[in-house]
């Protein structure tokens, strides 16, 4: 019923809390963007590094988006991604329809300007659940009509 | 499986990021126990709001703390209080045997120091949850051996 509601409210407070303390200092809005975006990193690695304590060694890159576009986001966002698309060649679209993190703000264009505070965690939540695979990867992340919302994942070959 | 994972570390990266953020300038600890537990405060307010939209009215204080050791305790932790006293006058003991913030810190006294840290933000929860009923209260914590903890709730008659 509301089991993704502890951590969308926590969520919303810590975006809260980075934003209100940066205004006292160091006013970028980038700054604060990188800020959530390297604690969805550690997030991203922890979660990722207890999910695969016991699943069997991944076949190939497709089997580990499939696997973030499923277990890990039904672990995290109680759904799972509703679109993945690559063009085979690093670069794959996760699209979910209705991405829990902006369904507390109102559809429309109004709000389409507060929607990068609420991607930015998740985009470093994706990057540090690849890296703990061993995969470096540049999430990227954007919204046409809320809650709907686009992940672009680029795989940096090594 | 996994299911409190995300909100648990969601919660302990908010933890470090406090405590660094407060290293350039505020040192002290009680401030940084104040603003989790403000930040508990809120989420508790916002979880109950949500958890008690369908439910039926509460027939008394009791009836409150029980839907708070079942059903709120359980959203946010995944299981339930293990043990609910009271001395009928207010005041309410809530003991999980196996509190899910504390369970990543090693058992033993090595760490006991670390456990208000891991607290502070269950009390605002607590406190914001009663306080969404209308019900004021103070919240401390206690824990004696690792990761089981008490939670005391006084309530504050109007």
């Amino acid at each position: 019923m509301a089991d993704e509601a502890p951590f969308q409210f926590l969520h919303h407070e810590l975006i809260q809390y980075i934003y209100k303390t940066a205004e006292n200092g160091e006013a970028e809005n980038g700054r604060n963007i990188t800020k959530l975006e390297n604690m969805g990193f550690r997030v991203g690695q922890g979660l990722m590094e207890r999910l695969t304590k016991e699943t069997a060694r991944f076949k190939d890159e497709l089997d580990v988006m499939k696997f973030i576009c499923k277990d890990f986001w039904t672990c995290v966002f109680k759904k799972q991604i509703d679109n993945l698309r690559t063009n085979h060649q690093g670069i794959y679209v996760l699209q979910d329809n209705k991405y829990r993190l902006l369904s507390q703000l109102s559809a429309g264009k109004q709000y389409l300007d507060l929607a990068p505070k609420y991607l930015a965690f998740t985009c470093g939540l994706v990057r540090g659940a690849l890296s703990n695979l061993g995969v470096k990867s540049i999430v990227t992340a954007e919204v046409s009509i809320m809650p709907a919302c686009k992940f672009q994942v680029m795989i940096q070959k090594m």
